[in-house]
């Protein structure tokens, strides 16, 4: 196998009260990456996007990460990158993520499927940091495994997929900017006790609920009690978006990633449809720029579409 | 019905990563209780130990929870209750919540099991009130219900039974007093968000690994970088014991509620039982007296022996 076509979804990082420990794989949007296996030791990247991101793949997400791998064989190989971006850099939907894990999938059949899934995530982490400064899983590991992943832990890596019912994803983005840093810098590095209690009653809930299929109990545990209160000042319209979908039906949501675009989950298509309808009036009435989009969990993550 | 017979089980609270949300009920030890309809508002309470419980059943653990019972039904009737005390006060195993427990269950049959097991946890909380001054229910909640329960909130009650899989429980009780009031003083108020997000990545996976019986992600995640740190050294010996309990093969475990006992979890009987082997290892070398014991998960909770 000399190359290989492969599509690396969308994530959710964030998971409401899952702050850095839990994400969640979209069935769209997605890339598109094409790698080739070069046989000397170097990364190549192009783009075929208007978003000018860097062709170094020092500081290419793609590139980062696949720089990683090849320090850890001992083969005089490399890769050609071609990058298809769909995902929107910047809009919280782990377009960065997409990239970095899309890179080390195709990477890795390339290879012959010698690394496991968490070293992938291991690899993939290296683009997070190029992206954001700071190495963090809960976008790379869904996008690599698909469906809902739990990060217990960062060092050492702890990866736990957590099976889940069927569950539709509404998706407003307003189009403003928030900065990662920003949203990362206005959070408090002290939390009350109480409210981390509350916190983790609420973690411990989704994941059962999850696992369970319980959609009262996931309805019940999303809630946030201390991430959101400080970022939604930073998404104009946050609460009146959050009680309108919860009113029809929703069962809960909220910041996807650090923002701007939020989410919502329904436990049905309708639902999720008049979600959209009501996330789009919302924003219609505050002349705000906006656009939406429902979609379904994706429990593959990253698929190959072609190789030869 | 007029008179019945019931068990009350010990129980763990604050299950290592679960603070006040996360408990478990034990099949060894557990007080009997005996209640009597009584034909007038008024309850009645006897008690055959010689720990000097108050009697007076406003003050009493037991008689608190009956008289919000009580207040809740519009009928003349009443309870008389004798209590067999087994699991000493003071030891961290729950005793003040198997009274409450014990008390409301029974009082329940009694009168046509009319409330909800979550209703009895309400009443029952008010028994833990008089104990300790606050209302929780992560000792009632698992000595009512079995098993291994999640409190997800409080107010409003909201208890998930978690199904667990096999699980072999050794305690040892160092005899040392700690009061639960200063066990709660000695916590911060304010915790490090990161290490707010290490706690509930492990009760995540301490959930996900109890749901999917996972021995291996269980013990991973019986990690509490919290509450342990601070009240360890309140239990003289605590470091050691955990570290023996561990090389010998145990899951893992901690402080038993807010102490001084100790508990660990082991998956097989053996591995209990050499882990009881090595506690009084620890306490015999430190010259502190203790009492071990190994018993199994209770999955059915207050259970009734005899009624007529």
């Amino acid at each position: 196998m000399q190359t290989i076509k492969i599509k690396a979804p969308a994530t959710i990082a964030n998971l409401v009260c899952g702050f850095d420990i839990l994400g969640l794989c979209l069935e769209e949007p997605h890339d598109i990456m094409e790698l080739r296996l070069l046989q000397e030791k170097k990364v190549i990247i192009h783009s075929s996007d208007g978003y000018q991101l860097p062709k170094d793949p020092q500081l290419n997400t793609a590139g980062a990460p696949l720089i990683e791998m090849l320090k850890s064989i001992n083969e005089e190989i490399g890769f050609e990158v071609t990058i298809h971006k769909n995902i929107k850099p910047g809009s919280g939907l782990g377009s960065s993520a997409a990239s970095a894990a899309g890179a080390v999938v195709a990477a890795n059949h390339l290879l012959g499927n010698r690394f496991t899934n968490q070293e992938l995530v291991g690899f993939a982490m290296f683009g997070e940091k190029v992206a954001s400064g700071v190495k963090h899983a809960d976008n790379v590991a869904p996008c690599i495994m698909g469906g809902v992943t739990l990060i217990r832990s960062i060092f050492p890596l702890d990866i736990i997929p957590i099976a889940a019912p069927r569950l539709f994803i509404t998706v407003v983005h307003p189009q403003i900017e928030v900065k990662t840093a920003d949203a990362r810098q206005i959070l408090r590095k002290e939390v009350l006790l109480k409210d981390a209690i509350k916190q983790w009653g609420n973690i411990a809930g989704l994941v059962a609920g999850l696992l369970q299929s319980d959609y009262s109990l996931i309805s019940r545990s999303l809630e946030d009690v201390i991430i959101e209160p400080v970022r939604r000042v930073l998404i104009p319209g946050f609460d009146v978006v959050k009680k309108s979908c919860i009113d029809v039906g929703a069962l809960g949501g909220g910041i996807s990633g650090s923002g701007p675009s939020l989410f919502m989950l329904s436990k049905d298509i309708n639902t999720a449809e008049e979600v959209e309808i009501i996330m789009k009036e919302v924003y219609t009435k505050m002349g705000l720029e906006h656009k939406t989009f429902v979609t379904t969990l994706n429990t593959g993550g990253c698929t190959i579409l072609e190789s030869k």
